[in-house]
């Protein structure tokens, strides 16, 4: 078995996760999340929430918009045109392929940013058949992502799917501007369930059709130089810039937070703030800094709204996988739904001091074009109307002339000094992205660890399902009763489960294996002399403490166990 | 303005929720939940955990499902068939009604338990016409609630979101059972989003299109007597029981929950002991006992899966709103699914002791039977092979013949005592289940005062959005910096927010109108003797405590606050 196969057999076998309808033969791409999954999965949840939006409680807030979006908001936002993927159908079995994966598959060519023809060209050029049935392929086609559905009952209202949860924060952003601060920056949070009808979902966690995303959409002044880069001192992020990419190179630069921005590696410094944000969130799941680096796209490797894209990638044996997306949208999406909805969705900002700005104004004399005739007035009208003070005031220089009559005479052009208390403009968006199912899986395969032939998952004890497991040594009604007393005096503190039923070893191996950091037994002894034995799950000793220091020594243990 | 449309102008100006798609002019039944709403409803729905979940942490588990369902699950759950409204269409403008709701509206007729031909009758009848253009109507039709969707590339892969979230617990059911602790009661709990694609969504959260529900199917052993009971002692449920709906009385009993099990009032003791769970929450929500009561529902208003139903409804001023449904599954869902999928979905019941059992079985006189003729063998195997062996001894009794010779000479029926250590059976499912959107509008709509012209969101603390705020009486420097000292010492232990912008006045008000409990103020006073004003936001009483004392003041007032 491979490590990967390792690990999703011990997720079936412990109720971490598992396919969807197994009873009914499975459906690629869904994914249940079991019992001691959902109590990880929350725990990350919750991880991420503290770390991106209360410890940003300033300026970040968190919503919840619906996964059902109508028609038009995909329109604005490019969904309906560009979120597709090139397929091919097999002429013969009729089976469907990602056409780019079938060319890097079988010619070993990347078909990334190629258009259906070129990839057309490339299947027929490389000779490439069904890999099922030998049949020749037909055209390669665009397949559109989204999940359609039809919203209400008349079927002409379309609906799609959410494959992000970013549209629901542009679509509310002024309602949630307004009944918040009204200042930028704002950060607007989001974990939520978003859908992706893929062609060939991957086995596991990785590429689903459902998932939960966990998203800030940021949105500041691109001039904004007020970014508290300092709460990440001396914190060091490894990239992969699309500089090295296109030299090939494959080693990452190490940087302080403060570099990227000072060496132009982002192109604002809340690329960098969010960046860093991310590298601790992963370095809390238990992942080495040296296992974790961003990697900049290349331009056609972007999504179509984003002009900086970095993967952040963790290393996991020989495997790298993506566990967050860095995107800076740009006013994209906001001017782009501004357009399509007819609604103003600028902010106005507000200068520190008034400025001055000198404006041109057009003075027509109305007294001496009245003594004209019809004619002229018409003339004369028709010829600067749709002109700019600047273009008539070069009429003017070049002495136009109206019916022979100079332009001068009608019109002349002067400057003024206005007083501008600020302007309006499109914020610029900075968006972190997770999807909370791969940092499950990532946290678990990361976790995994053999020992002795037995399994242990290594999990921080900040996600680990249950942070004390109690057992009492024997099924003895004595042993039993008091375990629970410990049990109910511990759930005040800890995270804790209670388990009296298999040997103690069984009982061991099985807290080993779903990550539980501690595990305390209460054996004849503890009768005799209130002492209760702490087990460590990753060293396997034991020691023996007083039952009244027991609180006190697994709050050490407990904050002090770093994986 | 009516109180409701007085919660939604709140809920809108103050970033409670809204509807979804705003700027293009909004879709019915979606709606954003906004940054103080997300914040109260996180907290509703960790509180809802604690009490169903983590209370019971035992026997009950959290997992998570897909929200797109194949079609196979839905017809097995009956929802394709049966998952349906009553629809009407006008024959001029096309516009298209809920036919019961018409017949309730135009003819004050409850149109519950009628079928299609019978509502269309009574439109006729009636002479309703389209109450937008005037026009008459077509025959009624069903129109099923699923939204519907294709998963993957292949259009004749039909998939449904789901309605409900239990579908999903069925069919993991024995995946969660053996990868768990492989005892019953199992109760499997779920928080996530479903879709109902409503003709006639409400205004506000009670009717959406798409929503969260917080559920637990348990299953169980009709034949349990060991239920916690005991649990909730003395607590009081009243019921507006079947019977008493029959004979037209609309007050319902009290009833100690140990009496809804002897008095019969539930089919099963766990449906009281989910019942009175569900009590426990809503009164934590800061509903009173006496605007909280189970009405159970008529047969005809059950839905096709239930045995027995009770609402749990809310008294909010002159409206009853449902909050939780505590439906009587039975087997109905297991023995479906296993129906359709071909799979074992039974448990083993080990006996305390093995029982014995008579069982009778065949014994063919193997030696005499193949001196026969091939014939008469044939004949034989052909007349006895689909026969229980009572069926058999009953022929044998008959003295039946097969080609002229008696059955009795080639078989006998013997009657042998067999042990058997369990059985196999279906578990039985109790159901409690809510939705966290109502739950949320009545919270929020139950807390709603007015005082002296200003709205107070009197919330219990436990789901207020913050638990404390913290003003700096003024803009300046010194304050501002003191307040923020206090606010970071505050953060710690409690549920902070910081505001320093505007007059006090309009502070106060705001969190009032959010409904945080407790606001301290920073003045000058404290630059002077560190005392502190804490203010609170029902009684708008001040005390002034000395900064020492503050922290425990706070626990003890936030403890205290019963709303």
């Amino acid at each position: 078995m491979s490590e990967t196969e390792k690990v999703i057999e011990l997720a079936k076998r412990r109720g971490i996760f598992w396919p969807s309808y197994e009873i009914y033969g499975g459906i690629g791409g869904l994914y249940d999340i079991g019992p001691i999954g959902t109590r990880i999965k929350n725990k990350i949840v919750n991880l991420w929430r503290q770390i991106f939006v209360e410890d940003n409680n300033e300026f970040v807030v968190e919503i919840e918009t619906p996964i059902i979006t109508p028609e038009k908001v995909f329109k604005a936002s490019g969904h309906i045109d560009r979120f597709t993927d090139p397929i091919v159908e097999c002429n013969k079995c009729h089976k469907v392929y990602r056409a780019d994966h079938l060319v890097e598959e079988f010619a070993h060519i990347s078909a990334e940013g190629l258009n259906t023809t070129e990839i057309t060209s490339l299947i027929r050029d490389k000779g490439i058949r069904c890999p099922s049935c030998g049949g020749d392929f037909g055209d390669v086609r665009e397949f559109n992502l989204l999940f359609g559905t039809t919203i209400g009952p008349y079927s002409d209202s379309k609906g799609y799917l959410r494959p992000e949860t970013a549209q629901g924060m542009f679509t509310s952003f002024k309602r949630v501007y307004d009944s918040s601060r009204q200042k930028l920056p704002l950060g607007i949070a989001q974990i939520g369930r978003v859908a992706r009808n893929e062609i060939s979902p991957r086995q596991g966690l990785l590429r689903m059709r459902e998932f939960t995303i966990m998203e800030v959409e940021f949105f500041m002044d691109p001039e904004d130089k007020d970014v508290p880069l300092w709460k990440y001192g001396e914190d060091i992020i490894r990239v992969l810039t699309a500089e090295l990419k296109q030299k090939k190179e494959e080693k990452p630069i190490s940087y302080k937070v403060s570099e990227l921005v000072s060496e132009k590696a982002v192109i604002n410094p809340w690329m960098a703030y969010w960046m860093a944000t991310a590298n601790k969130f992963v370095k809390e799941l238990g992942i080495s800094e040296n296992n974790i680096y961003f990697e900049e796209k290349l331009p056609h490797e972007r999504a179509h709204y984003s002009s900086q894209t970095f993967d952040q990638m963790i290393v996991l044996g020989n495997d790298k996988i993506e566990i967050s997306g860095h995107a800076y949208r740009g006013d994209y999406d906001l001017s782009n739904h501004a357009k399509s909805s007819g609604q103003d969705l600028t902010v106005f900002k507000k200068y520190s001091t008034p400025i001055t700005v000198k404006k041109k104004s057009v003075i027509i004399n109305k007294d001496k074009l009245n003594n004209e005739d019809k004619n002229l007035i018409k003339d004369f009208m028709k010829r600067i109307s749709n002109l700019s003070p600047e273009q008539i005031e070069t009429l003017i220089k070049m002495d136009e002339k109206i019916n022979g009559k100079s332009l001068s005479e009608f019109v002349s052009v002067v400057e003024r000094e206005e007083k501008e208390s600020g302007k309006k403009f499109y914020p610029h968006v900075v968006e972190p992205s997770f999807g909370v199912e791969r940092c499950l899986y990532i946290s678990v395969a990361n976790a995994y660890r053999e020992k002795k032939d037995r399994i242990v998952l290594s999990l921080p004890p900040k996600i680990a399902p249950y942070e004390v497991a109690v057992f009492p040594l024997l099924e003895r009604g004595e042993l039993v009763e008091r375990a629970r007393k410990i049990y109910l005096m511990l759930k005040t503190g800890f995270d804790v489960m209670f388990d009296d039923s298999g040997s103690i070893g069984k009982r061991y191996a099985r807290s080993d294996e779903i990550g539980v950091p501690f595990a305390i037994t209460i054996d004849p002894q503890t009768l005799q002399d209130d002492t209760i034995t702490i087990r460590d799950r990753d060293t396997w000793d034991q020691i023996r403490v007083k039952e009244g220091e027991l609180i006190n020594t697994l709050k050490e243990l407990v904050i002090n166990k770093k994986r």
